[in-house]
């Protein structure tokens, strides 16, 4: 079969690879379509060492389910952290940090840009005939979003101020509009404010008041944004980090300590809530999609998504 | 009256100062004894502006109180920020953060290092008979202990690693003991973690197993104790950040993203259960005392508590 390979920092799309056997308790599927995102560009540029098929967002069809037959034929997504389920961590109710997981396309796990990928069964959600593969291939960087409402409860009187509006802080604030708080998204480009506009969130290049808001979300990925978040962070506020940055970031400490804030990283979230607001359009996703490319193409893909100001970028295999 | 000055960074004992008036809804107070912080260093070296009378920590005796002349004649701790009780801060019940506050030898308001002090009514707590002088005096940087219990729920079958074995970690360090839970103090000073064997609490040079805590407290003030605390940091644990850190400090963003760690800044906290448990003997600090020096000394007892392996100064006005 084909598959985006990353090896040493260089791509290449195979198509000497084998097609996968599903071992037990896991189903292969054929994977209809695929979203690239900014980790796969971090893993492409040496961030964390990783060697194989590439991608982690996917939609596609139940090819093989051995363990499970009654899986066969479903449309599902799937979560990308497979685990043991008997270390402290998984026992712990961490599975998605268990230490000795695989995670598709990230860690030791060939991943989504194939024509064919496995998962565990237990991994699996089918998705509603309602939503179609290019709504249902955003359910993990959807679930990415609900994590945060897992992590900080986010009340209607809350003023929350999303920094950053490319693909993950649209998704990030479309999901927080869904409690009522009162929301503001940040960012630089008008094209993508205006997106947000349309769904009827306040989105703007002026960052609120100083130390004005309760909770903010970083998403820009840059030390700047992060600053501009902090600034805007009131006192005993919250800082959520979805951004992963390169290296090491200088942060002022101290005034973390005097104004007692709270730092909370953040990373994979549940798939149910996510596939939940899809079918129900609470998130629309429609306009964020940037291009369909094949598989066959995929190297020029991850190029046009690494481009500045460039939304999602799907793959066909 | 006496009182030691600091301005431009430089400190002086001066005896020309008056004795302050309370303003209405205040009291004054004698200091009794007074003790030296980390914080009164870091304003000394610049790290915050400030000119006016030192000090934050103290014990002493209500003087005069027209507002309540009840109080005249208690001895008294004294919580050290003066808020406004009227602005959105105060209203939201973050009191200690409140945007117009001054804080007793920080921030706008003359301190404890004199022969007088003036602080709001609301501010004092009587202290009980049975509690000396030389242990009330440590009232305040115990209730900041505590606040870590304020804000972070800490259960009996938590792993938890104080990183640092200064006066604040051996405070710290007692305070968490009273929560049951599976305490480990890293320090370097033999003589003052022998202190800490002394109070039942296991405490060592050779941290805890990478990521084995379930919540890290950083009070060593060096970048080097923060990364040792973050290795020692399950994924989804809770590092509490008490120490201030003179400038910005680099931290490694994606690794607290992945790991979903959270990071909470701590500062003053109750002086209720501070004094109960000083009362009780649940938090002894006798052996923390290194020196007590006169007011008259006051430059000389600074540079002293400055000095590397220096437990707690007190000084005698």
């Amino acid at each position: 079969m084909r598959g985006l390979w990353l090896e040493d920092r260089r791509l290449r799309v195979r198509d000497d690879l084998p097609v996968p056997e599903p071992p037990p308790g896991e189903a292969r599927i054929r994977v209809a379509l695929a979203g690239l995102c900014h980790t796969d560009l971090e893993l492409v540029r040496g961030y964390y060492p990783y060697a194989g098929v590439l991608g982690h967002e996917f939609v596609g069809v139940v090819d093989r389910a051995p363990s499970d037959p009654s899986w066969e034929g479903r449309r599902v997504v799937g979560e990308i952290n497979a685990t043991c389920g008997s270390c402290a961590t998984c026992l712990a109710g961490r599975s998605s940090h268990c230490e000795r997981r695989t995670v598709l396309g990230i860690v030791n796990r060939d991943g989504a840009f194939a024509d064919y990928l496995t998962l565990p069964i237990a991994n699996l959600h089918a998705v509603p005939d309602s939503v179609p593969d290019e709504v249902a291939v955003f359910t993990e960087p959807v679930a990415a979003a609900f994590q945060i409402l897992a992590q900080v409860p986010i009340d209607p009187r809350d003023r929350v101020a999303v920094f950053g509006d490319g693909k993950l802080g649209q998704v990030i604030a479309q999901v927080l509009a869904t409690t009522g708080c009162a929301l503001t998204v940040i960012g630089r480009h008008p094209g993508k404010l205006a997106h947000l506009a349309a769904r009827g969130i306040a989105a703007g290049i002026d960052p609120p008041p100083a130390r004005s808001a309760d909770v903010v979300v970083d998403c820009t990925g840059r030390r700047e944004g992060l600053q501009a978040a902090l600034a805007a962070l009131r006192p005993r506020g919250t800082l959520m980090l979805k951004s992963t940055f390169a290296g090491d970031t200088a942060l002022n400490l101290s005034a973390i300590v005097v104004d007692e804030i709270t730092i909370v990283g953040s990373r994979c979230g549940p798939f149910a809530p996510a596939l939940a607001a899809l079918a129900s359009r609470a998130v629309v996703v429609a306009p964020l999609i940037e291009a369909r490319l094949p598989l066959a193409d995929a190297v020029d893909a991850v190029a046009r998504a690494g481009a500045p100001g460039v939304l999602k970028v799907l793959l066909v295999p």
